[in-house]
């Protein structure tokens, strides 16, 4: 496999636009990312379009808005990592030299369900029970604050950094700064998780562009380098033994960490996929920027905020910036493009030179429907 | 990129199985593809699966059912060519060195649809005014009779020739021959198409195993090598000026057949994708196994059935083995390993060395949400 970079970026303000189609949504994002990277439509070889819920087609529908059609084109879906799936594939192919180029899209238009929880299969005996996701992570949050002493206050705080963040954003759903009594006040959805504990539903699109590391050198002096690409699946969580530890992000970061020879210590900030506040705690432990336990008080201490030792979703993550599923995990990966780039203004990791993006999901039935895809990346 | 070979093969029949989920349907498909190929589970490094409609999270409650976990599992959506699609993202991945063997699923549950034209994506203009499959391939038969002269009962004949095939095939939907009397008196469908000249709607799996040449050779004396891997996207046809010439199967077999070095000429057997029967006509000369106009004389010949000099769709095509969309490029390719390997019984291709599969796709809306992918096979 060959050095692979990313060169090109760009992703529309997430947000709910009903009255737009998939590909209407989509297609600004794309023609962003391929004028971000300097390249000429047709330099672009192949196309990977991510989305869980777009139908048929969907990476068609919307290369044909910009007249971009000829070249093969993969449409791909992971659940909540359906697009960083999508990245990793077209990174294997310009690894292979199959394509010297690619593009990579994520995408979905949830309005289109009219909110609320998602539909999801129903053969997944335990979601016919009710064991939707706020329910899942209500649990798990329960059983942290059990565990390791964990208050309403610190779980409140997750929501309070994300909506900072996100409020330096001009591309988060969520702009308004909340503070943690909001958070604690706010609706209950599933105790002890209230509405600002949850992410959004909403509508969005991201994409980049990806080539070889000696195409890439051709158009830009500031390449960013794909260090490192990990997917697995298998479960969700432990089990209810142990529902406080995310099996598949704990062994996909060991394998990530050891393929690339890069630490948890050497990540100057990250992307986790923050689906629910509880989620992010877990995630710092998980993804080895704190021991087992250890998350709140990483957290309190400002550490993972941005001017921290590790800021953890810069961007506003899945609480503040959004989370239309499938475009999450291209979206993730936009952030840190920019963020490796010196281009993210107010809410700039300053001198950041690895960032890594998380992205897990899947069904819960048994638990063992998960999916979890981490990424590294380094200038 | 490396040798990649097909070391093992599995389907279920096509058929009706409304009171099975979409796991149930393709376990056995899976199961049947590992033990062919002599590989403990263990050693499945990664799968693909390959589905249009079948839900979120495909392959992942398939694999479960089968106690596999763990490994990296992609889901990929490309219409008709969504297994065939996924089989070439395979092939990259495993001959890029990234896995040592890898499974490919194709599968679809069409029956919870309850029949008819499928559910196409509402912003196909075209669709919405009743451009439908059946009508589109309607309009190219009439088109194609205009041009060159075909006549109704060369073209029954075309679904004579599948029946005949398929009820040589245990695994295809239907096996019982008809006449073409039989097929010019069907129940009219979009004139000059009757029923008989129209793939059923079905439910079906497929999967197939694929390994490094060097591994392959620790398990059998007879890998099926991959010589050569096309997918294209553009227009599903050139449009209304000429109807009859399916421009994405001339251009994938003319590229596939220069980077392969395998010509028309050497092509002993071929899966086509007949979804209706005047597509088995215009895939005959798109892939160069005649001339313009001159695929009516090829069929009536007898060369395209099996002892003829290039049979194709020994299986029973999609007119007769079934299409149960997402199952069929696999299905195809599980069709041209058995062939390949001299397995098939009372439809043998006898002395058969080199396999092609060509399934193709996709929307209408401006005849430009096509997809074709085209395979190349020997031994």
């Amino acid at each position: 496999m060959r050095e692979v970079a990313v060169i090109g970026a760009g992703m529309i303000p997430f947000g709910k636009y009903p009255e737009k189609t998939l590909a209407d949504i989509a297609w600004p994002a794309v023609k962003h990312a391929i004028e971000d990277s300097g390249l000429k439509k047709g330099e672009i070889e192949a196309a990977y379009c991510g989305t869980a819920l777009g139908g048929m087609m969907a990476g068609q529908r919307i290369l044909k808005k910009l007249g971009i059609t000829g070249l093969p084109i993969v449409n791909i879906e992971n659940a909540c990592s359906s697009s960083s799936t999508a990245f990793r594939e077209a990174f294997i192919a310009v690894g292979a030299g199959v394509y010297d180029a690619a593009l990579v899209i994520g995408t979905e238009k949830l309005t289109k369900f009219g909110g609320g929880t998602l539909p999801l299969e129903k053969e997944d005996w335990e979601v016919a029970h009710g064991l939707v996701m706020p329910a899942l992570y209500a649990m798990r949050a329960r059983r942290y604050m059990h565990e390791y002493g964990l208050t309403e206050d610190q779980l409140a705080k997750v929501s309070v950094k994300a909506r900072m963040h996100g409020a330096l954003n001009p591309d988060a759903q969520f702009r308004d700064p909340v503070t943690v009594e909001q958070v604690k006040n706010a609706r209950p959805v599933a105790d002890p998780l209230t509405l600002f504990h949850c992410c959004p539903s909403g509508d969005g699109a991201a994409a980049v562009v990806i080539c070889s590391g000696e195409k890439a050198r051709q158009h830009t002096t500031a390449p960013v380098k794909i260090l490192g690409s990990e997917i697995n699946s298998g479960k969700y969580l432990t089990g209810y033994r142990d529902m406080t530890s995310p099996e598949i992000t704990v062994r996909g970061a060991a394998q990530l960490y050891e393929e690339s020879g890069v630490g948890p210590e050497d990540v100057d900030l990250a992307e986790v996929h923050d689906a629910f506040a509880i989620a992010e705690l877990l995630y710092y432990e998980a993804l080895g920027f704190c021991e087992k336990g250890e998350a709140a008080k990483l957290l309190e201490d400002g550490e993972t905020s941005i001017g921290g030792r590790i800021p953890v979703n810069p961007s506003g993550g899945l609480l503040a910036k959004g989370h239309p599923i499938g475009a999450t995990g291209v979206a993730q990966i936009v952030e840190v493009v920019r963020q490796l780039r010196g281009q993210c203004g107010g809410r700039q990791v300053e001198g950041a030179r690895i960032g890594l993006t998380h992205c897990t999901g899947g069904g819960v039935s048994g638990f063992d429907h998960g999916v979890c895809s981490i990424h590294l990346f380094g200038r």
